[in-house]
């Protein structure tokens, strides 16, 4: 009976195919050894985690009678009610006048990607971007089926009409954009007020979501904040429960990835329809978490970020310093004002893929090559570095090696020509 | 300028109608006052919490340098391997045998249901499940369009056949089936092994998956355990790789519901898909939650939940005693073994919601109209009682008091015919 027992094979649902695993997690798998310096995961540095705050205030939540016993207990979809005007306070600071009912807390703002994606995109709809782009936004949206137009941009002078007629061609419509407009993964840069007020102007025309990510935004080094998107829209229309902008923010680079907390801000109907799509997913956030980063937000907020900016700018620094060194004339590559890349443009000729396969194998250094943050073709002669978990020192050395990664491919190239 | 820029409307994702909030909720948020007596809200009862136990781990994690930078750093999708090697032995102990490469952390048992929904319902295909059923289920498979069909439950008769054909007929196909095997919310009904091995024959003649939401299976108070549906399976098919059966379990109601630790099993091939889908949608749960939590299951599993059932016995016996000494002939209600629910049936004439208007507004005790747990139309005369949260004296008075509000609205119906 066992034997004559068929296999069962699972039927999976059409979006099954689009559900892709991200190449720079299965890279990170690799690169336990330590003798590797690696340029790949965008993470923060482990050292600058406030353990013994955290340790803290966890303890002073647990030993309270009635705190200890919420924290542990099932808690508000919307999210800690503190924690939500902490967030208001924070936006309000950034030139967003907000309310409590205009937040929604996540599981880190990964969580807040998949919601909008579930909660506007129809299956071959449009999804305007920039190319590249933040891969796990791809990631997030890609259940959805949708058809990305890279059209987004600095400098782009894409308009409504065009991006309408592609999305009819593609069989659909316009239904979300997103963009990264402060120091972007994987690019590092930073879009011009002017670009700013551009594409909300064209998300305005287009009647859709424009979703602001803000992963990196308190990680400046250098110069003067841009004004956010959403500040920006409601300069415009005066009042946020009529933006189109929807700005998704993070405590994760700043406090600590592992929590698991980040947050949506958006007009109030968008929040009641994520609300129950929260509910949906995971009924709530863990409570003890935005307690715990409520109390650490409240307290340090501002030193964390400092602390971060401060170590974090030394080290782009010295990876700035390092290319110039050793890539002269041989590439180009972005000079971030803040947050955690630097991309670099290689010769032509040249695949990141094969070059990071030399530079794995013969120099212990790692990087995370372009392609993979394209929705379509394109980006095969780039990479992305990040600065954020090296030692000046590791960074120097690990730039030097990737020169001589580079200049190896270089001559095999060459022989084999 | 600003009084002529127009409202922008959002247009959401042609799923979008389907979100809709659980009644339940709402209902929770009524009940703050304290004179009310709720058996509405199937909750553990936060004095059984350990928190004690919580802070002492939570204070061991933070105080070594190695763990803590690991709990407050991004970690692996798949979950903390030593809390899935935790669970596999838990799974073992079950009678299922499987390795870690079998197991997925989820944030609760709710994540895992939507997870799957997402994996395997494409718009308009057929969901089977029992009438009534988990709101929450319902609620995380909606984004996906799917059609129910209740045909699943004790004694049903249904074929694979009929199945396929009614799918049809709503334009799809088959593709999930979903049971609370042990102490169902909201009916509190334990499926005998006979029908468990109808519904694995019914699954495998479909060759769909059958999630098994295992959410109280460890609050038995009387009996021995069913053989999960899971077990039953590997019985047949000698393999976990070859099951059919997903298996979901979760921590919220022995150890801690604040925490969002759950867990699927399932073959491992399904648990790779799983794993890209949790990347996507919040990169991995919070690593903090998972020590923590596996810290607790090594050391107190076993006694927390024998705390939990000797506690929750005796309020499940109180809630029987005064149900039949208020109710005797006017009503009939389940008798479980376990979980946290009865499902009492009135007079057919009596609608639920009007009862507990009364309930709520005259004589302070709150409970759940059973319409809300059936995808379809039924249950008007139905309610959920939840004896998790009041003491036995509270049950008494609590139950005295529907009865009051029962005999109050019977006597208005009465003067009105």
């Amino acid at each position: 009976m066992i034997a004559s027992q068929p296999a069962w094979q699972p039927q999976y649902a059409r979006r099954e195919p689009r559900m892709r695993g991200s190449d720079i997690r299965e890279l990170l798998k690799l690169l336990k050894r330590p003798e590797v310096i690696s340029f790949a995961g965008g993470i923060p540095d482990a050292q600058l985690l406030p353990i013994q705050r955290t340790r803290a205030v966890m303890d002073r939540i647990l030993a309270d009678p009635e705190t200890s016993r919420e924290a542990l207990q099932y808690s508000a979809s919307e999210g800690h009610p503190p924690l939500r005007n902490w967030i208001a306070d924070h936006m309000r600071r950034l030139g967003v006048a907000c309310g409590e009912d205009n937040i929604l807390i996540t599981c880190g703002s990964q969580q807040a990607l998949e919601f909008l994606g579930r909660l506007f995109i129809t299956p071959g709809d449009t999804v305007l971007t920039e190319g590249p782009t933040y891969l796990g936004a791809l990631q997030a949206f890609a259940p959805n089926e949708p058809v990305y137009d890279t059209a987004l941009g600095e400098g782009s002078n894409v308009t409504p009409e065009a991006c309408r007629q592609a999305a009819a061609q593609a069989g659909g419509r316009v239904s979300l954009a997103y963009l990264v407009p402060d120091f972007a993964n994987p690019t590092g840069r930073t879009m011009s007020r002017k670009a700013r007020l551009e594409h909300i102007a064209l998300a305005r025309e287009l009647g859709v979501p424009l979703i602001e990510d803000a992963a990196y935004t308190a990680l400046r080094y250098d110069g003067a904040n841009e004004s956010s998107l959403l500040a920006l829209d409601i300069e415009t229309c005066s009042d946020i429960d009529r933006s189109c902008i929807i700005y998704c923010g993070t405590f994760s680079k700043v406090i600590s990835p592992g929590m698991r907390v980040g947050w949506i801000v958006a007009a109030a109907p968008i929040v009641e329809k994520l609300v129950l799509i929260k509910q949906a997913s995971d009924l709530n956030s863990p409570l003890i978490n935005q307690m715990c980063i409520h109390a650490l937000a409240e307290t340090a907020f501002d030193d964390l970020a400092e602390r971060a900016r401060s170590t974090y700018r030394t080290r782009r620094n010295a990876m700035l310093s390092a290319l110039a060194e050793h890539f002269g004339g041989d590439a180009r590559w972005t000079e971030p004002d803040g947050g955690l890349f630097v991309w670099m443009t290689l010769d032509d000729r040249v695949d990141a893929s094969a070059l990071l396969k030399v530079a794995l194998d013969h120099h212990n250094v790692a990087f995370v090559p372009g392609a993979g943050f394209y929705p379509g073709d394109g980006g095969v002669n780039k990479l992305r570095l990040s600065f954020s978990q090296s030692t000046p020192e590791q960074i120097g050395d690990g730039i030097a090696r990737i020169a001589a990664a580079y200049r190896e491919l270089m001559q095999r190239k060459s022989r084999l020509t």
